[in-house]
Parts: C-alpha cells; sequence; structure tokens
C-alpha cells in the first residue's frame, strides 16, 4: 500500500503591510499581501531538502495531500509524497497562491486597503518577477534560505524559469515543465479571446461584479472551456470522447448538449465558477502574454550560479509545444547551463504535467534525486573539510 | 492585364412556396424559401459547362466580380474568372447562398410566414442534404440538369461531398477542398465554444433579439475571434502578427489590444457583427458537428454514376487537418470512386483555401480543364455515333 501524505492544512501569512509594501516590479506598491501556503514532509537541520512548487494558471496552495472535507487530494498528489516523485520523507515541499490569485493570496478580488472595497481593475499589473519576490518572501519567512528545487508546469514553469534567471543564487534546480518563454500569437490569441468574453460579459460591471451582486459566469465559464480545449490534444480529445452521443435515448441535435465532449466542456466551465475568480483570470493571463525573460536577464549568471535545469515537454502538448521547451533549452545551454531535456511520449497534451505519467514522474524522480545526492556530497565534503580544519 | 469578370449581381428567387413547399430531410418543411445567387460565364448550348461553387461557414452568393458598391471582390475572385482556374471564358459558374444562411436566402432570421414574425430558434434544424436540395432546386430554375463539377471547401467541400453521395447522378466531377466527413471532437468542441458565447449574451434573448431590438453582438464576434485563430495556422500567426505590439508609442499592459494579434482578432469580430446573423452560425455550425454522410450514404453509387473527385488538404491546416481528407480519400477510393488527392504547401492553414497559392490554383485548374476535355470527347463521340446512323 501506497503511504500518503495525510491531511494537510492551507496556512495563511501576511508577508507584506503598510510598514512593509511589497513593491512590484512595475514600480506600484501593494500595502497588503496575504499569501495561503501549504508544507509537506520536515525542513532538514541544514535546510537543503526545500523544494518549491509553483502551480498553474488555476492552481492553488493545496498541492498534495488531504483537507479536512476534501473529495479529492491536492492538484499534485501524485507526484508529491512519501515514496513519490518528490519525496516528503526526504524533502520538504512548500507550495503557495500566487499574487494575483484568489485562493488565499492576494489579488484583485481582494480588498483595497486604501478603499475598503474589492480592488477591481485598480489592482495593479503584474510581472511574473512580482511572483518570485512574493514567494521568496514566504521562504524569508519560513527561514529557508535556499530551494534544493522549484518545480512548476504551465504558468509555474514560467515562474520557475523567471525565478532561476533573477534569483539564481537561490536555485540549486530548476525544475520547468510545459513551460514557454514567450507566448507565440496563437497562445496570446486564445488567452485574448478568454478575457474578451469576460470583460463583454454584462455582469463584469468594469471589474465592480462584488459590489454590484453579480459574476461574470458566462464569460468566466466561456473563458474555461475555451482553455480546456487547448489543454487536451486531439488525439486525447478523440479518445476521450469521440463522435460520441451525450445521451442516445434522449438527445437528438438541438442547442443544447449533443456530444459527449459538449458536456465535458460545460461542466469544465461550470465547475469553474465555484473556485476561480474572473479578475484573477485577466490578471494572470496577461503576465504570461508579456512574459519573455531572456529579453531582460542574462542566462549566463545561471550558469555562474551553478543552478542546473531540467526541461520537460509532452509530445502532443500544443499550448505549449515542445519547440516552447526547446527554445528555453537553446537559451540556458548556449549560456552553458547544464540542462537536461526531455520531451515525454503522451496522448494528454498539455494536460499531462498534471498526470501520473511513468516516464514523466520517473525522469522527475531521477533529477530530484541525484540534486539530492549532490547535496549530500557537498554536506559530506564540507564536514571532511571542516573536520580537518 | 488580367481580364476580370466586371460588374455582378445578386439575383433572388422563390424557389418554394405553400404550393410546393420545401420537405427537409428530418421531415419538416419550410412553407417560403427564397435563394440569392449569382452567375458568371455563359451556359453552353450543350448546357456541359455549369459549375456549382459552395459556400463556407460564413460565405455568400457573391463568390466572384464586382457587385455597385463593392470596395472589394466577391471572395473567390481570384478563382473565379476569365483565364482564372474556374475559367468564365469556358465555364458557366453559378454561386448561392445556403438554406439557413443570411444572405438573402431563407433561414432563422427570415420571417416566419405562419406567424409573420422571424423564425429564431422555431426555425427547423438543418442538414447538409437540406442544402443541396435547395441548390438542385435553383438549378432546375436555371434549367441545367447535370454539373460539368460542384466545387467548395471547409463546409463548402462538405456540401460537395454530400451532393456526390446523395445525388452522384447530377455531378460529373466532385472539388472537396479543405473538408471533412466527420467533425472530430476538437472542432465541435470550438463549434461549441462559439454556440455558448452566442447563447449566453443575454442580447441573445432566446434567439429573439430582433424583436427585442438586441443584437448578440458581444457572443458573435467572440464565436468570431475564436473561430477565426483555427482558420490560421500557429505559423501563419507567428508570421503575420508574432509579438508585436500594436502601437509601441502608447501601448503598456493592460487589458485593451497590447498585442497586434488581439487587435486583428477583435477586428474580425467586430467587423463580422455587419455581415452576419448569429441565428445563421448556431444552425449552421450544427449542421456541421452532424455530419456524417458515410454512415447514411454508400459510396459506391458515385463511382456507378462515373463522378470523379479531386480532393485537396493544406498541410498546415489544423482546424480540418489533411487526416481528415484522407479519410474522404479512402472511403472514396475503397469504392472505386476515380479520386485524385493533393495536400499542398501552405504556411496559411485553413484559410488557405481562399488564397491564391500557386500550387492549389494550378491543381484545381487541370483537374477542371480535364473535365471539360472529357466532356468535349463525349460531346465529340456521340456526334460522330449520331453522325454515323
Amino acid at each position: 500500500m501506497q503511504r500518503q501524505i495525510g491531511q494537510v492544512r492551507t496556512e495563511q501569512v501576511r508577508l507584506f503591510d503598510r510598514d512593509h509594501p511589497l513593491v512590484l516590479a512595475g514600480g506600484e506598491q501593494l500595502l497588503e499581501v496575504d499569501v495561503s501556503y501549504e508544507t509537506y514532509g520536515t525542513l532538514s537541520e541544514q535546510r537543503d531538502n526545500a523544494v518549491f512548487i509553483c502551480h498553474a494558471l488555476t492552481g492553488d496552495a493545496h498541492a498534495a495531500g488531504w483537507r479536512e472535507g476534501d473529495r479529492r487530494p491536492g492538484w499534485w498528489d501524485t507526484m508529491i509524497g512519501p515514496g513519490k516523485p518528490l519525496d516528503t520523507d526526504r524533502l520538504f515541499v512548500v507550495c503557495a497562491n500566487l499574487l494575483g490569485g484568489c485562493q488565499g493570496t492576494t489579488g484583485p478580488a481582494s480588498t483595497n486597503p486604501a478603499t475598503g472595497e474589492p480592488y477591481g481593475l485598480d489592482f495593479p499589473l503584474l510581472q511574473m518577477a512580482d511572483f518570485v519576490t512574493v514567494h521568496r518572501a514566504l521562504l524569508a519567512h519560513l527561514g529557508i534560505e535556499r530551494l534544493l528545487a522549484a518545480v512548476g508546469g504551465s504558468l509555474g514553469g514560467m515562474q520557475v524559469l523567471q525565478w532561476a534567471l533573477s534569483h539564481p543564487e537561490q536555485l540549486d534546480n530548476a525544475v520547468i515543465i510545459a513551460a514557454s518563454s514567450r507566448l507565440s500569437a496563437q497562445n496570446i490569441g486564445f488567452s485574448a479571446v478568454g478575457r474578451e468574453a469576460i470583460m463583454r460579459d454584462p455582469d463584469f460591471h468594469d471589474g465592480r461584479y462584488t459590489e454590484h451582486g453579480t459574476n461574470p459566469a458566462a464569460g468566466l465559464s466561456i473563458a474555461r472551456m475555451l482553455a480546456h480545449i487547448t489543454y487536451l490534444s486531439e488525439e486525447a480529445m478523440a479518445a476521450k470522447f469521440g463522435r460520441r452521443i451525450q445521451d442516445p435515448e434522449t438527445t437528438g441535435p438541438g442547442f443544447g448538449v449533443d456530444f459527449a465532449v459538449e458536456s465535458y466542456l460545460r461542466h469544465q466551465g461550470d465547475t469553474f465558477l465555484t473556485r476561480f475568480d474572473a479578475l484573477s483570470y485577466l490578471y494572470l493571463t496577461r503576465v504570461m502574454d508579456w512574459f519573455e525573460p531572456f529579453g531582460e536577464h542574462d542566462p549566463r549568471a545561471v550558469a555562474e550560479a551553478g543552478t542546473r535545469a531540467l526541461v520537460v515537454s509532452f509530445d502532443t502538448d500544443w499550448r505549449f509545444a515542445t519547440e516552447h521547451s526547446r527554445e528555453i533549452v537553446r537559451r540556458l545551454e548556449s549560456a552553458r547551463v547544464p540542462v537536461s531535456f526531455r520531451e515525454i511520449a503522451s496522448v494528454w497534451g498539455h494536460d499531462s504535467f498534471l498526470l501520473e505519467i511513468e516516464d514523466y514522474h520517473e525522469t522527475v524522480r531521477a533529477f530530484v534525486d541525484r540534486a539530492l545526492e549532490r547535496t549530500h556530497e557537498t554536506v559530506r565534503t564540507s564536514g571532511t573539510l571542516r573536520g580537518s580544519r
């Protein structure tokens, strides 16, 4: 029987306040920033076994284990736990909701202390570097100076890349999965249509929907349905749904749910409403659109810091196709950063990064095991050095 | 200087009425059906040079030439005209708006003679066969019994396939471009999201928007923006827009139009509103979703009738990828229908079928030239036979 993390709790901490406001990369300030996070495993005495999980666009701090009342475990429970690729018997794993989110970390739906009302579109525009700033503050709060690794998929992988480029001295290893260092026109186009659906929903009220007692539910669920098409490969959709009729007994042609794929998308759109905020969707997708870190950071600093990278793509991912990962690999390698690159075979498209795919999990496991070994070698070496003094 | 068709006119004719209602494939009746159409070139004395153009989802009868006030010629003016692949010096070309459309042929926005109000969602659901029925009635009206060819791209190609399968005796040749004989789950998914955007627009009013003096403009333009992403290849979008900023002087990050690709999509969404009806969008996309003609028709009848087919796909088309065309080819060839198949190299994705791509145009030209030659051989042969009697 596989051991489990068991019960977990999401904590929340105020990391920035009026006395110590958060200064954003764009120059604006946030006077209050709360961050929600979870941890799994035990921090070693040497504080050298910490792994930070960067979540994707609609993820949250609850990456693994079960919270009270959960009907399913955290979103990456297959990856994180005792004996799992990110092995909590040996690692101390931290996951936190990102800035601009809506799952316990301050975002546009939070109360603006200057007005007592939700920020709405007065919330400042964010950059990927801001996510890193806030999560670095969390690490400082937890007494963690260095990370054995930062690990993330999709937007999370982009944050890991930002972290590696702007603060390589803090990262021994960067695991960048199904990510991109610059979105394509098509990527931006899909995001733009999703945002348009949200902002043109009359219930959006220029972002003041909470005050109006409404929610741009139609727009947000349309954005989510659309995004879901891009998360699955065409092959996966064919295998999962094909042209199957949703209810052969009663369904004839009409404008409701005729096909199973329509039922799936509608369900994804509807359930999303219960857990995600439309403004967070706008802010976070816009951060992705503008992300282009190699224009701002010299990757030679990564090589100098000794940071190593694992870059993983999936062969049927067309949201961030392998070419996006190859570009990251090229940029890092040309700066002599040690990079392992793997394109994993999987029918599941972009969603693969969330799934338990043996080759993928073993790749992450092997990379992290080797990272731990290197750390222990260093400890032994310095121990010997100290002993010989 | 290339010669042009010059000025053309869209005609309209009532083809079905209370005395001769249109009986649809689904069993329902339409008491009044008007059809708008254009013709180019001259019908030969033998009436053996007629080519019918089936238009795509949002096309219309105005395929070529200039109407009074036009700022651009018909949508397939590069394909149709004197000396062009569909050479109006030798061919008589007919193009008509399809049933359920909104450009002069009866559709859901037309007046329901039973109520005096627009049909709205009371318009009966359509099938691909209904498009063929109405266009066959137009040919009868024009005194044309047989077609040298039916030619169409995308939905138009699907109509040509339907025509070939259900009335092969009427078609000497079928030219099926960038089409599909059964949409994939992904194809249906994209259509479903577009329809959802339209139907969840509060201005849709259950299809009674005309009576309410509204138009589901937001929903319809979102559907169109989304569709446009699928019409272009990722490569074409990268070449056309890349990550270019729309207005580098004034544009910083925000939630308006930051990137050129956003400007393009928004423009496509906006201009679409001036020429297309939301209900037609629902009805026509649903016909495509359910289209699966090889389940209903035996392609051996096509072989027996002597109908030949040209099937064309484009290598970067991911709306209806080459695999869709190959499936059509496989089905026809296994029934011993003579099929020419060409996958054309083009960066422009699905939109390629509308563009002037040399290899593509020459392929269509050669096929149609050969078709004309065969007709003349038949005429000469029967002339000789008659002469020898």
